[in-house]
């Protein structure tokens, strides 16, 4: 890889972005761009432009965006379109995030003639191969510095004595070691590393920052309902909103019981076990929601095809593979499910957990005249069921029959 | 099908069934055997054979039988070790049943020279297909009678009037009809039909019998230690106990905290959809335990793979395929994946929810030498992350600049 | 089911559908409507307008239609874009026809105001569950008549005592029966029953009706070039053609050279297994050149994708659910990935072979630069397989040391 | 990676891993151990030892093998048990010895006490993954040199250069570059690169080395019959023979009728496309007889399970995951299939293809009682198909109103 000359930074204001700023200033003497994003993590951004511009970023380089609706109307809600969730438990907050800003980076490096692109994830995460693979996927001729990998600075120590040595200014609170990781977006919280790395020992209270703790969640339930319209949420209570206030006000709901924590060990794609504290609360509900309304208006052809492909599309995400064709292709079949899947879910929320107790729609497809225990009102011929069976069966017998033969 | 001579009827003592008793002798005129079994349902099971009795059943064609522990060594936990849900969220309770129950119809039929077997499932669910493709699977040349499917009984009038007709004993809360159907057995009791018809309408909280309502559960968490080997569970809290004792003690926890709960709307085989209250208190205990292990003892490859098959797996089951070559063939995989699913899971109860907590194990395949933020003691080198990435990038290189050319 | 009161009948002219269409005109005392089809199958078809005519149809109730290029165009096509297969070998001729023919038959009972469909297919083959699910998702209210399930002229004698007591004309060599079944349209030939029921049995040759034998086929290869768009083919040596025409081509090609026999025995969506012999002789042709040029436009997530699926997706339209909502979804699965299928193939067809020999695209991601034996240009850094294969085998040697650990 | 003392190299006695012998000898002064196996690749093995002593080795630690019946019975006979395919027509004939040579070359070194292992393969291809993760599958401490990553003789010149610095004998013959690449076992011989390159020209004549030619094999037909046992072949016209040689007699049926020719481009799994030559032709009609012998032995279940996950198994073999818990799995469910594949096949071979014509076996399903065109012998009562059909549909009929009624 020749030298960059221009490079792309996702920059979060922070310690390490900073010094990671610094740093290829100093290591490549190439000039920076800044992106620094709201993806709905709850930190003010206007530091951030101050901090760059101390950090002598011209202004035309420094990018602040709110992309908040862009995420969760073409990111969050298609994957939530799948019921996606990594190995049986995760809702895939980090890894769809990734994508975007990638893009975002990719994009900003074309408007303003970089050649490269550089993110602050370590080299033994997902992040790192997320990031990447998005960014070559979109411009296969750009580079792309992952300073983590590169630099001599792995420890705490020599962090701070670089910082120092450049005039980072460093927060009181950032001198010592944070006790473990997190990263955040609209969508979740994910904590890991340090106080976390025993899978064996329970997460300490003060991990948790997005949700309260379900024994101090109201003693009452709250009960809410969602409307969706193909395969999207489109209102809470009645009322329409835009994508983001949706997944913002269930957040809020989600916090308020405690709903969507998960102390999980997972397997990374760079082949080891990692054990990560996520706290999910407006995800959690919108899933349960989701899968409410598909339990009216999804037909069970349907329904048994996208179970079986959701484990490999949420893998593909998990891995980094958003825009690969394989995505693509099985967001195609996906999407192609979701033309009726609306109508609207109630909801019970309490003390941790979100249930669907409730769901209607002009879409469904339940018909009560078939289920009824009543009398048969002729929608159904019982009798049906001893041909349905028989030829059910016919290869079974078959089977028996060959096996008494051969004994 | 010629008339069958003998038979043997899955017979439960209560009043429905007692009546198909009587419909056989006199509509077959058949010799009729009794099969009642302790599956863990919860009722006493002597009194069957005294109704059976007083139905003219010869004393050595009345088999009782408690058969808790076969069920749950040789059908429950083999599921759960595939962590099946079907459609999403259903533990299959109900469906896991029935192969049982007809592989003992059809070797007490072998054993009593009986050339058929009988249920009392109707003509519109799925239990009609499970039990028959089960006996037709286990005996090709067995006939099956199914009642429901064939005679003019078909409203609660005309069963109470053939009941008394045949001096059939009506216990008086039978006179009415039953707001609902319910099925138990020891992995979950389900409630279905009549006032739960609405799949709209939140299901009425006298619907619950086996949990009490999260609501009501106790304000304080509990924690208890569930110990796995080879991916069945053989302890709680350090004692060792037999798989059913194990699943009647989770089954208790589980109805202390309100654990289980689902109102679910299910796509049956026989194509239509059905709204069904279960609680499957110690089974959602279990699977959540059973993911934990997993989690650290079960390698990516081999659970991504068990992830993928596991939606097929379940629908299998539910559908009636438990005796089927597709069904072991996935179990043969299934197995094999679990040789190292050994150790222990440390799980929090509380209103509704069972959360893992903690999991440890000798076999535990999570290194915290590879994962911890701390400095590197050489067990992973992060530059090779770099050639990690490029090569899987390298595809979507050569896309994205195919991409570029053609357009 | 109420009586019918006016009938399309799927209609080839020939002696047996001549007995259903009197039958239906006796047994239920409706109107016929008749439908007769080109789809290729080389028979003449306004001798069937005459027999009709004779048989008391009105004019206006005659409907005859060529319809060749939408059977390819909207099935044959779509479905050889997922390289189509059944168990392994079986192209689906036949299968992929009998959407078509209800699709027509329900539009033309829409059209005359008919409220049912008739067609000759026998209770124990696969087509008559084509028919019917076709006929079902089309119109949910249509009635379906299959007179083979129904009627009592189950022997070769008595559907000949029926013609003669109904004067429908009988071709003298009809009077005989037939040493095997027949079906055709312009994707293929299959024949089965009677002669070909041992399937220990070598075939006669006299069954092979659409192709010479190969070693009847010339004693010279001989090349064609196939080109294709977006998966579909679209010339043939460079002249461009219609979708019938092009199959209408290949199967000239596949004739001359003894192409795409197959003798096989399959299981039926009835669930018994039948042998047949099966002759695709453009489809075998083209089924190689689209592997071609997929060879080198598809990219290997995408083409690992359709692989995985597509036996789900044969094995769909084989029982019959070409009209459902999962075989759209594989669908727009499949047509997702085929939009830089576009190139061309040269093929060899020699003595019952097509074989590709060269494929080349502007849409090919086939990169001489990456994959040369010649000194490398930069375009490829083989230190990277270093990092690659380390990391994939992480997992491999945290499998190895934990299994060293616990043994 | 501390520097090796002690490697054991995959030698094959020829100019390139000679030279690779020398270089591990040179450059990490390490003591080399060879191994030369028979894999069937139709090499003299003694001129290896008479190299290596030259060479310096020690007699000690000179390894020749003949492992050709364990490469067929524990490598090449269970992957054809799963008709495994890689990307629709690729044979992984090369794939599947990787993992035996690897196993071979772990348990030398364990038993000599090295501590690494080296492998010829170029850092462009698959067979370094194959190797690699073959060898840290077995030891996870093992050390693997691949040279070709290393070194700098990356040109002929060099090459040759280096052989006559250190006094390595040049075959005449290899002074000029090969005009193409080779792998050789007793399942196929692949050619790749140089005159191959270019995926729009036909592979010139001469780089078919284990066939002939199509037009020059016998104008007449040769027919054999193949026995199988749990899907396995045990014997050819009836006469037993072990698995390594009925693989050389097949490969020698194969050469005659110009039988397993394939002119491919595969997607590597290191990201890129190539194009290769293959000749397989004993597998080709292997795999041909497998499927003729599983069409009425094998359950339809069962068979479209198999088909289902074989592309994943496929891929596994192809990528070098032979030795992952995923391929156990796999394995695991395909080889409970087998159980009843046992059975004859009779086969038809001529002029480039082999095919089924007659297939026999005391396990086949095959009922020809149940699929008769006779008159019914009362196995099969047609009017079944018409409850199984209204179930089948009934799903689509909801959907279809449902579509009505929301329009």
């Amino acid at each position: 890889m020749s030298a960059p000359k221009k490079v792309v930074l996702a920059y979060s204001g922070g310690l390490d972005t900073s010094i990671i700023l610094k740093w290829l200033q100093t290591e490549y003497g190439c000039e920076v761009v800044t992106f620094t994003a709201d993806l709905g993590q709850g930190e003010e951004l206007e530091p951030a432009r101050k901090k760059a511009e101390l950090l002598g970023i011209k202004p035309e380089n420094i990018f602040i965006e709110d992309i908040r609706e862009e995420f969760v109307r073409d990111f969050v809600f298609p994957m939530f379109r799948a019921n996606a969730v990594y190995e049986g438990l995760y809702l895939l907050g980090t890894s769809i995030a990734r994508p975007l800003i990638s893009k975002r980076l990719v994009e900003i490096a074309e408007a303003t003639g970089a050649d490269a692109v550089s993110h602050g994830a370590t080299g033994k995460g997902n992040d790192q191969v997320r990031f990447e693979l998005s960014a070559y996927a979109l411009n296969p001729d750009i580079k792309v510095i992952a300073p983590w990998r590169e630099w001599d600075l792995t420890s705490r120590t020599r962090l701070l004595e670089f910082a120092e040595a450049n005039q980072i200014p460093i927060a009181k609170d950032k001198r010592g070691e944070a006790p473990f990781s997190v990263d955040a977006n609209l969508l979740h919280t994910s904590s890991e590393g340090k106080v976390l790395e025993d899978p064996a020992e329970m997460a300490p209270d003060y991990v948790y920052q997005r949700t309260v703790n379900p024994e101090d969640a109201p003693n009452e339930p709250e009960f809410i309902e969602i409307t969706f319209e193909q395969g999207d949420a489109v209102a809470i209570n009645g009322e329409a909103l835009s994508p983001a206030t949706i997944l913002t006000q269930l957040n809020e709901y989600g916090r308020k019981h405690g709903i969507g924590r998960l102390d999980f060990v997972e397997n990374r794609f760079v082949g080891m076990k990692s054990r990560g504290i996520y706290e999910t609360p407006g995800g959690d509900i919108l899933l349960e929601a989701h899968r409410g309304i598909e339990q009216i208006t999804l037909d069970s052809g349907a329904g048994h095809l996208k179970d079986s492909i959701m484990p490999r599309y949420a893998e593909l995400i998990y891995n980094g593979f958003w825009y690969s064709p394989e995505r693509e292709m099985l967001q195609a079949l996906i999407d192609e499910s979701q033309k009726h899947v609306t109508g609207t879910v109630r909801l019970k929320l309490y003390k941790g957990s979100a249930k669907t107790v409730g769901r209607w729609s002009d879409h469904s497809l339940y018909s009560e005249a078939h289920v009824t225990f009543e009398e048969d009102a002729g929608a159904y011929d019982q009798k049906d069921a001893a041909g349905f069976i028989q030829l059910n069966a016919l290869r079974l017998k078959l089977l028996a029959a060959r096996d008494r033969r051969v004994k």
